[in-house]
This record gives C-alpha cells, sequence and structure tokens, in this order.
C-alpha cells in the first residue's frame, strides 16, 4: 500500500488540482490532499475557510476510485519545523508531491521523496486566475470541478471575495 | 441533508466513541468528527499525533453507511473563541454533539443546538481505561475497535505511551 | 497629577476590589485598573470575559470623583517581558499597585515603585469565595457592587460559571 | 440603551474619528472604541502603543456627553475568529461601525448589524497623513484634537515616528 | 570531530550537571548545551532568565578543555515539533543526551542516536534540592560551582526565588 | 569588566559583521552577538538556521582574544516588549552595538546605552549582497570569513538558498 501527501492551498480547488489528483492517482493507493494555510480566510489571496476548502475537495473527488483525506495544516510560520507538524498532521505517507521550491528543498532535507509535475505550473496559475474572474465577474465556473460550484455558491463566496478584495487592509481596522 | 459535529480527542479512538457514531447515525446524514488537542502528542493524556487519530477513525469507519469527515482542531486556549475556530475548520454543521459541560455551554452560547447522551459517560471513562492498559500490558485491544489495535500496533504506540507515561516532565528537559 | 495602576483579574469585581479603590483614590489622581488573564473565559477560576469585566468595573466605579481606566491585558506567559507588555498596554503610570508576591518583583526588578496593602489578601480570598458561592447557589450578591449582580445576571452568568465548573476538562473535548 | 462599537487603529485619534464619534453619538447612548492592532507600536504605520492611544481617545472625548470605552483590541491574525475576539474583549453592543470592506463582511457573516459612513474615508486619508506629516516635520496639529497634542509631545511622538521610519527593516536586527 | 547535545533546565546549574558534563567530554570533542524553557523565568521552578543560565554554563565551564556552546531553546509545547525546533536553534549534532523517557523517545523516533547515563538522577534530583534551599535559606552553594554562586549573588536571584516562590498565582495577577 | 551586546542576523556572518566585531573589541571586554529572526530559515532574506548562524559565528572568531557569547534571539513581533526579551535571553550587558533606528530608538526608550558606527551600512549592504551572489553562482566566498565557507558549504547552503529563493511562495503551499 503506498500513500502520496499533496500540499495545496486549494483556494478554490480547481481543474488543475483535479488533473494532478488524478496523474498522482496512478502512483499511490490512497492520498492526503494537505490543505495548507488552514487557519487563513477572507483575504483575497484565502478566501475560503479550512472547512470549506474540505468540503470543495471531498465532494469533487466523490466519484474517484481512491482513498483520500483533507487535513487542514495551520501555519507554523517556522519553515526549520514545517516538515514535523505536516508529519504529525497527516496520516503517514511515503511520498510527497509538489512543485513549490522550497516545499521540495524541505521534504528533501527531512529526506523525504518528493516528486515534481509539469501539471503543477498550471495549476498554480489557475488559483489566482480562478479567485481573480471570481472578483471581476468572469467565469470562473468552467475552471472548477461542478462541486466546487456549488460550495461556493451555497455559503456566499463570490460575495465574500469581491468584498475582502477591497479592504486595503489585513489587520481589521479601518 | 443534516451534517452533525461530534467532538473528542480520541486517543484512542475506541468502542464507546464507536457507539456513539452510531447512535449520531441515526440522526444525520453526514457527520464530522473534531478531533480536539490535534496539535498535543507523546503524553500520557494524548499520546497520539492528529495524523494517527485520523487513521484510526477512518479505517474504523469504514465499513459504516455514513458520509464521515476526520478534521484535526488545535487548541486555541481562548474559549471565547473556540466554537468560531471550530467552525472555520469543519465542513458546516447542523448539531453539536457532547457531553462536555464547557462545550455544551460554549456551543449554547452560540445559538448552536447542542445534543447530549448517556453514551458519553461511558466514553469518558473509556479513554483513560484504554491509556491505563496501555502503559500496564493489560488488555485495551478489546475496549477498541480491530483497526485501532491495528494502527497503534504499526506505529509502536505501546512502547511510546509507556515511554512518555515514565516522564514526570512536561517540557521536554531534565 | 499622580496616576496608579492596580491590577486584578475581576473575576468577578467584589467589594474587596472596591475598598482597594477607595484606598489608592487617596494616593493618586487617576487610576488604570489593569485586567489580568484577559484573554481567558468560561473557566471556574476566570468565569467571564475581559468585556463583561470592563462592564463590572465601569458600571461600579460610576460615582466615584476618580478617572478611572478599565485595560485589559491579555497574557503574554513570559514574566520577563510581562512589565513591557503592561506598560504598553496601560496608560503611563507612576505607582503600581498589587500584594501578588511576583508581580511585586517584577516591578522592582524593573524599578517602578510598587506599593502593597492588608486590603490585598481580603480581596484574594474574596475572589474565590464569590465564585464558590455562586457555584454552590449560596449569597455571592451581597459580596460585590449592585452594578456586579446587574451584569452578571444580564449574562446569565451564574448559569455559565455553574455549567463550566462540572467540566473536568479545559481542553474542549470530551 | 443602545451600544456601539467602532473600531480602529487610532493611529494617532485625528478629527477624523472625531467627527465619526460625534455622528455615531446620535445613535448610541454609549460607544466602544475598539484599538485595533493593540500589540503593534514603533513602526511607521503603528507609531503609538495602545497605552498611549487610550490617553489620546479620552483625553479628546472627555467634554463630550456620551459614555465611552477605548478598548486595546490585540492581532489575532485569524479573520474567522476576529468577531468572537472582538466580542470576548468589548462591552456588549448593538451596533458595529466601519467603512473597512473586510470588517463589514466579518461582521455581517456573524449577523451582526454594521453601519457605514462617508465619513470613514476621510478618516482613512486623514490617518496616513497625519503619519506623513509628523515624519515630514508637517503641521500635523491642525489634523488632531488638541489632547493629541499633548499626548504625543509628552512622550517624544515625534521622535520616536522619525526614527522608526528610517528603518527599512522590521525585524529589529542590522 | 564528535558534537553532543545535552539538553537541561539548568535551574541552576549544579554541580550534578557538572559532572554530567565530565562524563559526556570523554565521549565528544565538542557539547551543546540546550537550555531548555530558555523563555520561563520568575517562577519556583524557572527561577532564573536564559541569559542568566547561560552565564552560569560558561562560567563554570571556563576551565574545563572542551568546546562547548550554550544555547537557549524556547518552549513550542508541540512535542512532535521539538525534535526539529532543537535541531534548528543548536549547531549539528551527533549524539543527543539524556535520561527524561520523553526526550529519549523523541529522538528515537527522529531517528537519532539517545545515551542515558545513571548521573542523570542525581542531577534531576540536585535541581529542585538547590532550588528548595534556597527557597528555605538551607546551604544550596556546595551544591553548585562556584561561578554560580557568584552570578546568583550578583543579580539578586535568592531574593527573586523566595519572592516567587510565596505567589500561589502564575499568571501575575492578585 | 564591560559587555557589549551587537544585535544582527547574521544570514551569514561576514566580513563587515567582523571589522564590526573588532572595532567594538576596543570598547568591551566580552560580546555578546544576538542573532535576530532566529526562528527563520529556509528564506531567501534568511537561509540559515540559529544553529547554523551560532557554528559561522563561533568559528570565524575562535583566534580572536575576546570572550564571545552567540545567542538566538526568536521573534516575538512586539516592538514595545523587544528590547525585555532580548535582556532575558542575554547575558547581561552595558552597551548595545546597533545603527538601526528602530534598534536605537527601542533601546533609547529603555534608557539603555547604545552606540552607532558607520561600519554598520557597510555590513548590512554586504548582507544582499552576499545572498545575491550565493543564489547568482557570484564569488560571495571573498566577502565573508573563511569559516563561514566550511560551514556554507557543509550544510549545502548554496543549493538551499537556490532553491527557496526560486519560490515565490512564503506560506509552504504551491
Amino acid at each position: 500500500m503506498t500513500r502520496g501527501f499533496y500540499i495545496g492551498r486549494f483556494q478554490p480547488f480547481h481543474n488543475g488540482h483535479l488533473s494532478m489528483v488524478e496523474q498522482i492517482a496512478d502512483d499511490v493507493d490512497e492520498l492526503v490532499l494537505g490543505i495548507g494555510s488552514a487557519d487563513d480566510s477572507h483575504t483575497t489571496r484565502n478566501p475560503f475557510t479550512a472547512g470549506e476548502r474540505i468540503m470543495m475537495i471531498t465532494k469533487s473527488l466523490v466519484g474517484y476510485d481512491l482513498v483520500t483525506y483533507a487535513v487542514p495544516i495551520e501555519d507554523l510560520e517556522r519553515n526549520s519545523v514545517w516538515v514535523s507538524h505536516v508529519q504529525s498532521m497527516s496520516p503517514d505517507f511515503d511520498i510527497a508531491y509538489s512543485n513549490n521550491p522550497l516545499v521540495i528543498q524541505l521534504f528533501r532535507e527531512a529526506g523525504i521523496e518528493i516528486r515534481q509535475s509539469p501539471m503543477f505550473n498550471r495549476e498554480v496559475l489557475e488559483g489566482s486566475e480562478v479567485r481573480e474572474r471570481m472578483i471581476s465577474g468572469g467565469d470562473w465556473e468552467s475552471l472548477v470541478p461542478e462541486a466546487v460550484v456549488d460550495v461556493v455558491e451555497e455559503m456566499n463566496g463570490i460575495e465574500r471575495i469581491q468584498m475582502v478584495s477591497e479592504s486595503d487592509s489585513n489587520t481589521n481596522d479601518s
């Protein structure tokens, strides 16, 4: 049995993420999706809460023949202990997946196998593209799984991201 | 669709927890199991990491006809914001389940429906009973689902809890 | 113009605190009441929030001819920076008042004048006495200013402290 | 009895803030002024400590026929629990006042009435205008209440903001 | 070149610690002394600051032919990342020394060689013995190196520990 | 006996720092080198851990006739308590050395003697120059003491800084 670990912020979970999961599914029997910056929400870069992102991921992967775990990972703001933190929050895994150079370096220094993929660039680009379309009123729906559209609409996510994007302060005070 | 939220430390997930889940399953379509004190581990009271507890819960509930989510909830050490913290980390829920008076009070003040159960007392008692048997070499296996026995053995959990129970210091220094 | 600083948890503000304020009023023109452990609430020892304690203090001192400031002081859990923390949160003060040996030592090491009073012992004793009476249903009302009775009743404080006193866990999980 | 809550950083408290308070005074009997980023100081954006800001506010509002509370609110860096945090630190309030879109969104999601005002834009602009004039040696005194001039001069505030504005590091190390 | 790591709170550094260092000196060329609970001070259990403990250690080891490093290790309150935290704060080491079962378990799980010693029990016992004698006015001087006597006297350490031991509160409020 | 305190991030320790130490050595008998942002690492601005920086400093100063202490100082993110924090972590000192205006202001407000030096500008400039050369593959070796070259090479520091500099995210998630 092989278990993989795939870290992302999933703000929101989109088709690029989905493609990555499909690709990783060829390597592993089970997959942990680590939800990074889990404690951040209500910002332009991180509009959705960890709970909302769990819903997006779980509902999007419901038809897939892959055991998945969606696990919130709060920021510790300390790179030197980040791998240990991830390991304590996640079911044990054999391979990590990321294209982020910092993440790759941290896993390598910890002696954990890490795999990259050309898909990742697409994924990163699509994250901000989706959020920008949400803010400007563009077609974001075509970039995400249908389940994500449902989750975002149910919690009035477009109103939220549009509101917080107007705020130039990140400290909640005028 | 009704979703419930059941908070516990699950150190480890045992038969009392399982009975509770079976009972709650009559009320709800989906159930979030909030793993409290997720950032604590390697102590007599909290021997297992959040990741290990996710495995125990997920493997134990694999045959049940209930959509479940196992979500780590790190301690914030601040009762007044605890309900908001839980809500941000968890998929949205309609009813909370607990027999802990503090938890009940906090949910009530937040205007969230909270249900109690006589099963809870059994559950609390069994938690420390299981850990004491693990430490003293007694029969803990009969008090937990088989999947939990597997998880504990795979990660040498008995050795760990026996070691940390000898430590009278909780600050990692001799 | 002389300003004093009087630190307490004020759980709740009671007649012993009031006597202390009356006594300090002879020394100073203005008085800062620092509300210690401001981030703690919903426990047997700290049942009330900082906001509720501000109300108790302000309403109790409304008829007094003394300029007062009620200032929440969150715990930093680090004695060596505690005086600097207090100084940054409080209007500048000339004299500190306390009978707590640790507080006295910390202010002394920082070179700040600190005064003790025999009233303080009464004050400390009354704090737990009031809370015990609240829990057991005794006469706590006679030990506190009338304004405090109003504040506690308005927020259902007796129900809260009775509930949380039943909870043997301080980690919000059953 | 109606109590309002008005959040700001008040760095420093200026005439725009004062106008807002005067306008809010028509709606409410009592007003809580929540001092945001209370734990920040000695930076260009947040030059003054919470204690210094309490003095500015209290002294500026001394002649007004309005019960006011100046309450420091430390940053929690977690938007999802921010409203609960504010509620625990502040006397209970009925209406919140802000023009900050993030603050408005957070209060709305929490089901709390929030009111905006055209005055807010003036207020925000004046905040940085005042600080820039302090740094460049311009006429900042005409933009703030007289009491604020006194507070700033007494604690050598101009020297402080001019010094820290020269520092391009926010980590206290060269 | 072999470097060892020896963790302790060193409250204060006493003859038992010194014997341990002498014994470890046979194994290694260099020794890191990790000062645990570095952020704690002014309590009965942790009376001295990290800086004061650095002085005690450095002055006590001045005549020894061993390269030593005294490194403060702040508490992270999270056992699962503790080893990574220690590794990031300390020069790289080959062998850890401790008799604390929790520390041993954490290093073992991280795959780091850890050595125990019968000396450790003596060391632990002497720590509280020294502090008790300091509080009660007994002969603590004979249990510590001369350099420690100098450091404690210079900073009025006996007065400090006697004062804080009278305080039954660890939250700085009466 | 005079002891100085010199704060820096030492990312890495370079010839500018060394010149400063040589200059300070004329004033003092002992020197504490406070390693700022000790908890930060694996970023372009702070590539090295505190432990790695202790090694750089200690090895570089081995031939100097000056008692030195290399002390990690973790960020507290609160300017108002920073001086107290530094004082608790460091052996007692008489004079602080810095050219950073914020540091100078904080020490001045605390009543501690602080000295500036024209050398500091060189030092600051060289810090980023060294890191840029490390990233681009330029000649960084000539800007640092030989002992630093050894430390960086031994821990594959160039690979690390080149990897993390590619990462545009500081939150460890793609």
